[in-house]
């Protein structure tokens, strides 16, 4: 199937969004400490965009996302990958059934962030920017407790609104527009008391690099936290990413000047 | 092999080098005229920089990258690709015997380039930005003579140390400087008569949205036009890719002024 000469030991499946899987690719190759081509992890990316929308799938309480998720495991483990990556979140819904079903172990991405979080961060509450979909399956209120940090949503039902904006307007290609809803919602994050904010949907990762000064809040990026992982888990050497892609400001756009949270 | 469900419709072999893929993937997702994932491109990313480098290869006359590069080949084929990408033009050297042995069509990239440079501009001087092994393999010559252009090496020697140099620059993560040295290299074409310059290696398409004003010069983005070729031949609505990532200027770096050739 597939010659030792160019076998991955990454699979990536990748498509949700296509924005978000070329960003975590973008991340995985700067963060790997590396000066040659043949420095970098082998990996295989099978980008599948045609999937059924995730977040639909959970808020109508069915699976039809699982089925080419798990197709996907299959190819590739077919290609005798050591590890597999999901760089989208809300996909870990059906972890469980997809780890169950790999030889290949699959990163958690709720894991890798976790493990992110305690490199800023030793207690303190966590806002979480990420779709309904993911809200409602759960995995982060779990595992971010478990962790002793707090969870937090904040109240004011504009936060999460300016977050399925900018998911949208990512998936779109306005990552510049997408930036200053981002940069909305981690204000109302902000005045809700968070200490971090975790960017828990990989569409906001698009957007980390174009965010503008946050205030001290801490900015949690769940693509580069994943890439993090794979890197540590295959042994790779990491280096911290310089310049990541950052988009132009947007001409006279009203940017939302930082305040500090009383 | 592939469920249906899950089949890419374009094959990429990447990791030659690793940036350089992740900048066409990018390039392809901007430029796709879609607003929701699933308007984009079914498409599997095979990132294999293991393989030997390919100007080595081309300048000490051996054929070491052609056997991984046919596997990679066989292995897209298999899993169900209508078309094969290889963002990297030195690869291009081993065209024949890859297309040779591909079901899938593989779209080469200086057809893709010849596309570009028409784009803007019915006649010319085209200076080339290539590996050294690009320019032995002679591809470009042959295909933009053929078109009515004139091909051109400045015979200034800083030349192609410039362009050396940036691409070393790029697979070692150093996109800033890569720049510099380009446009130096971009400022030597101009001087030597050019009216466009070709970014006739991929790793310097890496650098393309970092370069300063080109002063009128016309610079020809290799993965860009591989893009627009993939999008084109697979029947995606194509738009003009806003806001490419950008790496940030460095600070009190010495950037070229650009002066007007006389």
């Amino acid at each position: 199937m597939i010659d030792d000469s160019i076998r991955p030991e990454l699979g990536i499946i990748g498509g949700l969004g296509p924005l978000a899987s070329a960003d975590f690719y973008v991340k995985l190759t700067r963060m790997t400490e590396a000066l040659r081509d043949n420095e970098h992890v082998p990996a295989v990316i099978l980008s599948v965009p045609q999937l059924p929308d995730r977040t639909e799938a959970i808020l109508a309480g069915h699976d039809g996302p699982l089925a080419p998720l798990q197709a996907a495991v299959s190819t590739l483990n077919a290609l005798g990958v050591a590890c597999i990556a999901m760089p989208c979140n809300t996909a870990h819904h059906w972890y469980d059934q997809l780890a169950a079903n790999s030889r290949a172990e699959i990163i958690h991405i709720g894991d890798a962030v976790v493990a992110e979080i305690r490199r800023s961060l030793n207690r303190g509450r966590v806002a979480n920017l990420a779709t309904r979909g993911t809200l409602v399956s759960g995995f982060y209120q779990e595992r971010i407790s478990a962790a002793g940090f707090e969870h937090c949503i904040p109240e004011n039902t504009e936060f999460q609104e300016r977050v399925d904006n900018a998911i949208a307007l990512v998936k779109a290609g306005s990552i510049a527009e997408a930036a200053t809803e981002t940069e909305r919602a981690l204000h109302l994050a902000q005045l809700a008391g968070a200490d971090a904010a975790l960017l828990g949907c990989t569409e906001l990762s698009v957007v980390a690099a174009s965010l503008n000064d946050t205030n001290g809040l801490i900015v949690i990026d769940s693509n580069a936290a994943l890439a993090r992982a794979c890197l540590t888990r295959l042994g790779y050497g990491i280096q911290e990413a310089r310049g990541l892609p950052a988009v132009s400001r947007l001409p006279g756009q009203d940017r939302l000047p930082w305040q500090r949270a009383s």
